[in-house]
């Protein structure tokens, strides 16, 4: 799909069709094409969790201001911002740590110069992990709505929820931060999307 | 461009063509086709600037790693993130709670109530305020490299940079995270890019 279309076309849809799945296949697609997003020295610090589970839906519902779309959607995706993902021994890390040395980019013997450099960015203080978690989930969530759009998937991302209630029901670890569900499937059928709403525009992001 | 050429083509480029400019109507017109990604309740909290300047380009290599792009590229845009963005006065939230009004999905009563949802959400703690000011940039800023590709350019995110460095030289209010600054260009000729490095499978992603 051209990207012009998927601009216009990716709306935050409100109203999901229940009887529609997205099949575990499609899933997998999007998101193994979304995570071509880039990241801080390609660190990804994000992990998802798929749910599918009408009880679990339900749960989360509770917590996300009873929101419909949460069960009406066949998948509730809920995208995790990993604090910890600069450390040392985080398997991520360590993963793109040995891509870099295979690829030529780093030698063998320059981990404690990488390490240092990750904690001296993005692990400095609690302030600077929380940025670093969150700018770059928010890279990888916009890349799969684009991805899921040009699949011709809806989506809706959503914030509003009971952040901790959250992380203590779904026994989400303490160094994820939930920056966003994103609920996932079809538009219902007979449904009219209100128009677009307003947008900034150049001159109001352009700081002085 | 169809969206899968995009994720295949879009990178983060080292070499920019310092001779091939980005003029300002083409940067206008991706930041404004950008600006269409979705937000907490739209509330879009983000601002930016452009830096084209040789000499601010100079001051801003010498906080980020001495890296060549900053000054190759003949735009670096700042990204900025704000973390009052759901306060009572902030400019772009009174635009949005307008619009809200105008389309019928509040009634102009309803502004305390508003108010208090997004410092329930968003401002309740620091903590949630720089969560809340990072994902949405990360949604704004990975949209406009989607859509900078998309018109043919090449882009390059960093956040290597002296941060408070950079706002107290740029003289960014306190109330900004800088997640990041993104090069714009084109790619300097003769060079080649390296293999697409290493990223999370499906499985990896999920958390169990």
């Amino acid at each position: 799909m051209d990207f012009k279309d998927i601009l216009e076309k990716r709306r935050a849809v409100n109203h999901f069709d229940p009887d529609r799945d997205v099949d575990e296949t499609l899933l997998r697609a999007v998101v193994e094409s979304a995570v071509k997003a880039p990241s801080s020295y390609n660190l990804q610090p994000w992990k998802l969790k798929a749910l599918r589970d009408p009880g679990q839906k339900a749960e989360l519902r509770k917590l996300a201001f009873d929101q419909p779309k949460v069960t009406e959607a066949p998948v509730v995706l809920m995208v995790l911002a990993d604090r910890d993902g600069w450390k040392d021994g985080n398997a991520t890390l360590e993963s793109v740590f040995k891509d870099f040395v295979a690829a030529g980019k780093m030698q063998p013997d320059q981990k404690d110069w990488f390490l240092g450099v990750t904690q001296g960015l993005y692990g400095r203080d609690d302030e600077a992990a929380q940025a670093f978690a969150n700018k770059n989930a928010g890279l990888f969530a916009m890349s799969f709505m684009y991805t899921a759009s040009s699949h011709g998937l809806e989506t809706h991302p959503m914030d509003g929820f009971d952040h901790d209630g959250v992380k203590q029901a779904f026994g989400i670890p303490d160094n994820y931060w939930v920056p966003m569900l994103i609920a996932v499937g079809y538009l219902k059928p007979g449904v009219t999307l209100h128009p677009k709403p307003w947008r900034q525009s150049y001159e109001d992001m352009m700081l002085d």
